[in-house]
């Protein structure tokens, strides 16, 4: 009944961890590996077979550590790649994307949704397309941020500049009358609350890696993976491409745990 | 990409209804049969031989009808059937006790969580075995409520003496502190303004039933069955054992969608 291998999350950068936090929530039995690929974030505006092979790096490098399910924790690598490495690998894994699309039309009353992303999301049209699949009356609203991953990465999220570039890029989504709002990024809950404030009380928020914690919460049950009954609390092990101190500075602080010091690694030289 | 196989839907008798509620929300698409045992309601005090026995009646019934899921809307019928049901069947079987566990988790922040079900459900102490084989910090407060279900089957969930025996049965839940209250019971939603209101409104009520939705929207996803792409919204098909008068009656005002004309059958002659 316990089964303490550990859990793996990816992604391009920092922003996964939003998926690690509700995930020391939801399972806090759980062991996990995270590997943030700093170095080479953002992904949004590379093209998708870049993305594809720098998510089959970090893939590589999670399977070797012996995880008993993978998490896509990034909507740009799992708009491009979920399909080809869940086919592949023999472990569930588990995207970001339909979590999001889920949580959305559970929340609306409308079906008037938003969804924001970097433009590699939005421009798969992974969300609108997993939405209108499900509701033939949806109606589905995209809009590309580029520039909210590096405010995120350079830590500076809660920023004035912040602000201003959130206030400046949601202005298409006013009037709109969207009743529900997908953060089709893992990055983008660190910017909640100045999203909320912009876009006003009346909507609301999917946090998408808060609702692929519930689908790998099910997942764990219903492979019967879960490390149950144990005894202590899990660990966390976190790795990064790129600087271990920066991303200490917005781990710790996103998380408020105990304290994470990262691993640096460097991949692409297999 | 477009299966149009029903999902079968199983309960004691109208509370699985509530789940039937959730699934028209989040899964339009999809075709339904539902089967409530309403002659032989409630199972809450019936021996788990007996109920395991009841479950299989109608689960073969629906399987009769070429389903590609079951969802066992009961929480008495999860408790003591699930395993051996899940096990025998080569289609995907979900039950509503692990996801109003999930829910729960996800939802408390001081980790004292309420129970309220059947006799049989709190006896099996299902929901506090998920629980803290997950969290080894939660605290479980468990209280039967054998009166509430014949309250809804007869159609007095809206009654003032609905009002009194919801209070009167909660009292032992008042002071206990828990800022999170599991609807152990597919039935319990019809009741839940009342029992809203008798336990305050600091106090977050988990259907465990709306949360299995969830579950069977993954697993819809996850073993790609899911009726995508639907031109026209789906059909919810319902057999009763006991008066289908009665029956629509509560179905029509609790589902308010399209008109509900139940079939009667008779189970248990085989």
């Amino acid at each position: 009944m316990e089964n303490t291998e550990p859990i793996g999350f990816i992604d391009s950068g920092v922003g996964g961890l939003t998926v690690i936090k509700e995930a020391m929530k939801q399972l806090p039995n759980e062991n996990m590996i995270y590997l943030g690929d700093t170095a080479r974030c953002p992904y949004g505006a590379r093209p998708a077979e870049q993305v594809i092979e720098y998510t089959w790096q970090m893939t590589r490098f999670l399977v070797k550590k012996g995880i008993k399910m993978l998490v896509i924790a990034c909507n740009t690598a799992t708009a491009v790649a979920l399909e080809e490495i869940s086919q592949q690998l023999d472990i569930p894994v588990v995207g970001v994307i339909l979590p999001g699309t889920r949580g959305a039309v559970k929340a609306s009353k409308n079906q008037r949704i938003g969804v924001i992303g970097t433009l590699g999301t939005i421009k798969s049209q992974s969300y609108e397309q997993a939405i209108r699949s499900r509701d033939l009356n949806a109606h589905v609203i995209s809009l590309a941020c580029p520039k909210f991953v590096p405010l995120v990465e350079s830590n500076q999220y809660q920023s004035p500049i912040a602000k201003k570039v959130v206030a400046e890029t949601l202005v298409p989504l006013q009037n709109k009358k969207i009743d529900t709002l997908i953060l089709g990024c893992t990055h983008y809950p660190l910017l909640r609350p100045i999203i909320q404030n912009v876009m006003g009380r009346q909507v609301k928020l999917i946090d998408s890696g808060a609702e692929t914690i519930t689908e790998v919460s099910m997942l764990l049950d219903y492979f019967k993976l879960g490390n149950l009954y144990a005894t202590k609390t899990g660990e966390l092990t976190c790795y990064t491409t790129g600087s271990t101190k920066l991303f200490d500075e917005i781990a710790n602080e996103w998380l408020q745990g105990p304290t994470i010091a990262s691993k640096h690694i460097q991949l692409g030289d297999e």
